[in-house]
């Protein structure tokens, strides 16, 4: 059926820790490309934050009006941290000052429109999989590899969300308690090995154990500290051919097959989606990745191969998701 | 509706690496009591394991004939490794020479009836989903400590299978790459440290630290040799209350908090039911597992408790679950 060119449209936002990306989406339509698009630094605070979301739910509305003449049906919104199955942020740690805020409610209340909210690796995780790299995979898992560690599940071709909305945080599962300290107050969560801050951190390891050269490219490339060396640090080093920066790919690949067996063991999906700012840089450690998970996934040899592949919609992932969940469930 | 008396049963079997336990149940009678049950050592090799199977089906049947005057219906069978959707036992490491085996269509050629077979601890999960602790919690998590780990999960009330069927294993979730060596090949495993195996390792581990008087009740119980200090020692040191025994406990509720904490940030289940031959030792580490599962899940304080209760259906919820999902998928 052709969509009709009157047929309202949904609104997707991705609130980050840094900005606010908003995009207007055609549900009816089978492509991931937005109709407006729109992206505002994310200001301090629950009533900032909500006032930002409302100007920029209204900024797409009159843009969707304007340009296409078309009205918005419904918002749907990605949020950096626990939200229940009512909408309210529980807590995230990249929003500071948002803590139990019943987004979905007030956000709805202002622009006047049905708002669903989710996590906002869970509404990646959809989009991948209704526009992107997990289309048509029932059972699917996306992780977002960036300052920390995102997650989406899909079980049989739906969102798990589990009791409480909570579900497919696995960014602090630990994986040696007696690894390096985690901003959530533990020790050795995943996320502290196999995302961007972790590329970083294991550089430094590597460089303090004395397993890469303190005058090597790596140190070279973040002006001659050693403490100062992060993940663009190495993937630059890695880019001119450095071993010891390979070799630092290398031990993230390990710990991120590692993180990502043990998540495979449990949900048994059929297909693993990387996304995150690593993605860009995803020929540098996810050929390697794949290699690792043969050898450390349990039984592997008994069990089909399970894909590992990078996202597709890149940033838009998660506004994307985000309209197409808030579309089948208002 | 009452039950006619007439309708038809399901037996349940649940195959261990040891024995053999079947069961025949009625599956529209609310209760968990079988109407008959048996149980046979678990022979070794795939085709006296068929064969052991055939006549526990067999002599059931002509139990519930002659006992009860009603046929079996259906057939449902635990067995323990991953078992694809097909019924094919792929593989488990406590029955050796099984591997790749049809059971389900084999099973169902030699008795005539319908055959279900899956996970064990699934099948156990299942069972005190519909009979046990986690009746009416939608969202479920079972683990069952013994020799290893094996877990089973409900997700909407229904078992969470996966894409081929190998969902719910969590044994393996390597939780410190450089702990002690797996029998999977790999270290570090859950199941090395919060299974009953991980009971008597933690044990000797303590005593090799000095962290446990070599001279103690542990060692005693053991004969006097520290490597031959099991589970079953470390118990009975610490119902006499020796403080060196209970501290062992203790290492193993932090163990098992710490797995229960990774599967409920990915899951977030309702409810986790503790099952396995641990289980009867319930006493001497559910309290403080359910403490420390309070510090070590992350963002605790933001979500609901999420309860941690012992097993209801004691050894034989895998063949209950068996019989009943052997109910639904038949």
């Amino acid at each position: 059926m052709p969509p009709r060119p009157s047929s309202p449209l949904v609104a997707g936002l991705d609130l980050g820790g840094t900005k606010l990306l908003g995009l207007v989406l055609d549900p009816e339509v089978e492509e991931a490309s937005p109709l407006a698009e729109g992206r505002v630094p994310t200001p301090e605070g629950a009533d900032a934050v909500l006032a930002a979301l409302a100007d920029l739910v209204t900024d797409l509305r009159d843009r969707a009006r304007s340009d296409h003449g078309r009205e918005l049906r419904a918002v749907g919104l990605g949020a950096p941290g626990l939200v229940d199955r009512a909408g309210t942020f529980r807590y995230g740690p990249n929003l500071p000052g948002v803590v139990g805020v019943p987004v979905a409610a007030e956000l709805s209340e202002r622009v006047g429109l049905p708002v669903v909210v989710d996590n906002d690796a869970t509404c990646a995780a959809w989009g991948e999989h209704e526009r992107g790299a997990s289309r048509g995979r029932n059972h699917s898992l996306l992780v977002t590899l960036g300052t920390g560690i995102g997650g989406g599940i899909t079980v049989k071709g739906e969102v798990l969300r589990g009791a409480y909305g909570f579900a497919g945080e696995p960014g602090h599962m630990v994986v040696d308690p007696s690894g390096p300290p985690c901003t959530c107050g533990r020790s050795g969560c995943w996320e502290r090995y196999a995302s961007g801050t972790g590329l970083g951190w294991l550089a430094r390891d590597s460089l303090e154990r004395g397993d890469a050269p303190a005058d090597g490219p790596m140190v070279e490339a973040a002006g001659g500290e050693v403490s100062a060396v992060r993940g663009e640090h190495v993937a630059a080093a890695a880019r001119d051919g450095d071993p010891a920066a390979r070799a630092v790919f290398d031990r993230l690949a390990g710990w991120l097959a590692l993180g990502l067996a043990n998540l495979i063991s449990v949900l048994d999906c059929e297909i693993v989606v990387v996304g995150g700012g690593l993605v860009e840089i995803a020929d540098l450690f996810l050929p390697q990745t794949r290699r690792e998970l043969r050898t450390v996934l349990i039984a592997s040899e008994h069990r089909p191969r399970v894909p590992l592949v990078p996202a597709r919609l890149g940033e838009r992932a998660g506004a994307i998701g985000a309209a197409l969940l808030a579309t089948a469930r208002t």
